[in-house]
C-alpha cells in the first residue's frame, strides 16, 4: 500500500551538532517560533501534530517556521498516517547549546 | 566650551533588565554583531572606539549594528573627545540572561 500521508516525503533534519550558534539564535528570536517551542516543551514527545499549535499564523507561514526549527536542530518530525508529529530535540539541543533552551523557556511569552 | 565631539548627543541606552529575550537573541544572531561582541569581550572596558573593530562593514551599517546592540542591552557607549568608546555590559547582561553571552563567546567566529 502506498503511504496515504497528506505530506510529501519527510523533510530533511539538521542535528544540533551541525548547527551554527547564529542559526540557533535566529531560530529562537521570533515570537511564533518561541511559542511553538514552548508548546512542544510543555507536551509529551510526538503528541503535537503540526495543526495543533496555538499560533496566529496560516499554514504556509507555519510550514516555514517548522523548516527554520528543523534547520536549527530544535524540532524532529515524524509522519503517522495523515499527521505530522513533532518532538522538541531538547537533550541534543541542550548538549550543543547548554542553557539556551532553558533561558527561553523560563521567559514569559 | 561646547562639546567638540564628532558625534551628536549620546544615543539612548536600554538596560538589559528591560530587554525581551527575543530582542537579545536577534541582536546576537548576526555575524557582524557577534564579532563586535567578541572583540569587546576580549578588550578592556572603554578601550574600543567605534572605528576600531575588525568588521567588513561601512560606517552606516556599523552605526546600525551599534544601535541594535544598545537596544539589546549589550553595549554601553560614552564619548571622550572625538571618540565614542564602548563597553560590553557583561555583568548586567549575564544577570538578565544567564549563560547567553558565555555561549556565544565560546563559539568560534
Amino acid at each position: 500500500m502506498p503511504d496515504r500521508s497528506s505530506h510529501r516525503a519527510l523533510p530533511a533534519h539538521t542535528h544540533p551538532e551541525d548547527v551554527p550558534v547564529e542559526t540557533a539564535l535566529a531560530a529562537l528570536a521570533d515570537p511564533v517560533r518561541l511559542q511553538l517551542v514552548r508548546e512542544l516543551a510543555a507536551a509529551a514527545d510526538w503528541s503535537h501534530s503540526c495543526g495543533s499549535f496555538q499560533v496566529p499564523v496560516g499554514k504556509a507561514a507555519l510550514s516555514h517556521h517548522f523548516t527554520v526549527l528543523r534547520a536549527a536542530g530544535l524540532v524532529e518530525q515524524r509522519d503517522r498516517g495523515p499527521k505530522r508529529l513533532n518532538r522538541l530535540r531538547r537533550e541534543e539541543f541542550d548538549t550543543r547549546f547548554p542553557g539556551l533552551l532553558g533561558l527561553v523557556l523560563r521567559e514569559e511569552g
